[in-house]
């Protein structure tokens, strides 16, 4: 972990803006090359071993230049997966966002958070209980990160204005939506702080917000949700902050009431029970603290794939997504040749890396 | 198992009616006597082992004749613990409740009976929900149990009136209370069926309530609680169906609602989450049938505790219940004898003998 300087932070940006490169890719791109500058070079090259036959689109340094001056303007500070600044939380995550744009008191995100989602269409009572729930988390140190959205989402930041709060957004860190909360935005980019992936000035698109989710459960120890009906985001939200390790939560409801369906299912598949803030302190006692990531982005040589072993990770692909370890099995060669013919072939668009180990073909 | 003639019918109830005859001690009684009438001929002399100056009070035969007349009259049956007739799930208690009047079709108890318990002031959301699942799982063939009480007992009696339920009295199988209940319970005597170990014509008095609870949980596969407030009865009733080996189930509901308190709590504590039939009937899958009770009412000859032993017993009772099993320990002796020895101090008047094991001073 140490700070990275102003030109290597340019090639982060800019690597991570490329075609075809997500966290996955880059994470790997940093462990084979070190540095992002080396990953940078080698990308075209690595493309078409791919199979791409076109040339690979890298981010353009006037595009690198734009959102650097644009985080600027907003005073947003743009922080890096192997820097110090980095959320530790967010560092646990195989792999992490490799950067985030933060607006705001960036200090809030290096202490204890909680998350509070849940139904956009809340009931009353919902965002009764969530902004008390967030008050009282408040009062006893903890962040409640969420993500600006409608109902339960806007009464767990109103909940913890005093105290902190941190809003996820999936556009960038300026973009406001539902616009109904540009008074909540600007009080928490004043007193909290406000987090984003995408670029300064991006509104944000349907497949931001499982981006988002990830953000959001993943700067947190705990996750709580309050309403939420079957098959509704913040269920995926739960589901994700279990895969990375973290405590859920759910708030029971009435069988009778559809808004608690989701909560009901999630105590029935193992969630805590929630029925307020000793609840969440509760499950938090005794978490230790994030393991540091294995990963050590310090690079180092890696096997090379070579035709045969690229053909036959390619051919052993499919729209299904399958873990890579089942792929390492599968080929039986050396795991980090497998890994380098991934990454290949997602930088030539035939594959994508999906964080959680999986891999599908496009 | 075996019925039992008129005489011996007789000789159950006047042992169960005499004084100091609880259900442990009549258990233990008919263990080590083979026959009721013997154990009734034994009792003055043990009871003045135990320590009994004055003469322990038999019940007389005129109360005995009364009791039956009383019974034969409302064309209620008395059904003792060793009979075919018993209900097998009330038999598989460890001990039985003696006797109960049954008032009503007695083939209802052989069937799988669910409990449905929960707060006498519910909320009407509560109160319907009992209601719809008494009749969903009137429809899957269940027998619907409660105790006549106000709001939640009453709905889950009305839902499965059309299928078939079971109500528990902690007075005699003719003492409705409340007495707006009066329909409902005539209704119930007419398509369903009635319970109580109390004697007709008796009114319910507090101390009955945790009788008729047990019995409640004792009929029943299954126990579901509705609506509970914490530390109220039917989390009692929950408790001891628990104890009894039977299933938990209770329904979930807003942390903001009192009456979920306990519910939800239970929940914390294991208890199935409960949002309608389908829920108990996943509870019911896979469960055997009740063990054999292996007291074996065929008697036997048993050690007689001396006096060093009684006294030894005597001495280790204090007003804190504990288990009989430490009593024997504690003392090295035969279990046979210290449990003879516990069954005159309770005769005496010294102890109290409680379902579950317990034994206290008094």
């Amino acid at each position: 972990m140490s700070e990275l300087s102003e030109a290597e932070r340019r090639d982060w940006l800019k690597l991570s803006r490329s075609e075809n490169v997500g966290p996955v890719t880059f994470d790997q791109l940093i462990r084979r090359f070190g540095t992002a500058g080396k990953a940078l070079s080698a990308l075209p090259d690595l493309a078409r071993r791919g199979g791409r036959t076109a040339g690979l689109k890298l981010a353009t340094d006037t595009a690198v230049d734009k959102e650097l001056a644009d985080g600027a303007a907003l005073g947003a500070q743009l922080i890096a997966a192997c820097e110090p600044a980095f959320p530790q939380a967010l560092a646990a995550l195989d792999p992490p966002p490799p950067l985030i744009w933060v607006r705001g008191r960036v200090e809030l995100l290096h202490r204890t958070c909680v998350a509070i989602v849940g139904a956009r269409v809340a009931s009353a009572a919902g965002q009764r209980f969530a902004r008390g729930l967030a008050a009282d988390l408040g009062q006893t140190g903890h962040v409640i990160v969420s993500g600006l959205a409608r109902g339960i989402d806007a009464a767990a930041h109103e909940g913890a204005m005093p105290t902190g709060t941190v809003a996820v957004l999936g556009g960038g860190v300026d973009d406001v939506y539902p616009p109904e909360h540009a008074n909540l935005y600007a009080r928490i980019a004043e007193t909290g702080c406000v987090v984003s992936e995408s670029e300064p000035g991006r509104a944000a698109v349907a497949r931001d917000f499982p981006r988002r989710n990830r953000i959001i459960s993943g700067l947190s120890r705990a996750v709580v949700v309050v309403e939420a009906e079957l098959r509704s985001g913040s269920l995926i939200t739960a589901r994700l902050a279990a895969e990375q390790g973290r405590e859920v939560l759910a708030v029971p409801g009435s069988p009778l009431d559809p808004r608690a369906k989701g909560t009901n299912d999630l105590i029935r598949q193992g969630a805590a029970l929630c029925e307020g803030a000793e609840d969440v302190v509760r499950a938090l006692e005794g978490l230790r603290g994030f393991r540091e990531p294995e990963r050590g982005y310090g690079g180092g040589p890696a096997p090379e794939p070579d035709d045969a072993l690229r053909a036959e990770v390619a051919a052993l692909l499919s729209p299904t997504p399958v873990s890579r370890d089942e792929i390492v099995r599968a080929t039986g060669a050396a795991p980090a040749a497998v890994f380098a013919a991934l990454v290949e072939l997602s930088l030539a668009g035939r594959c994508e890396l999906q964080p959680g180990g999986m891999v599908a073909a496009i």
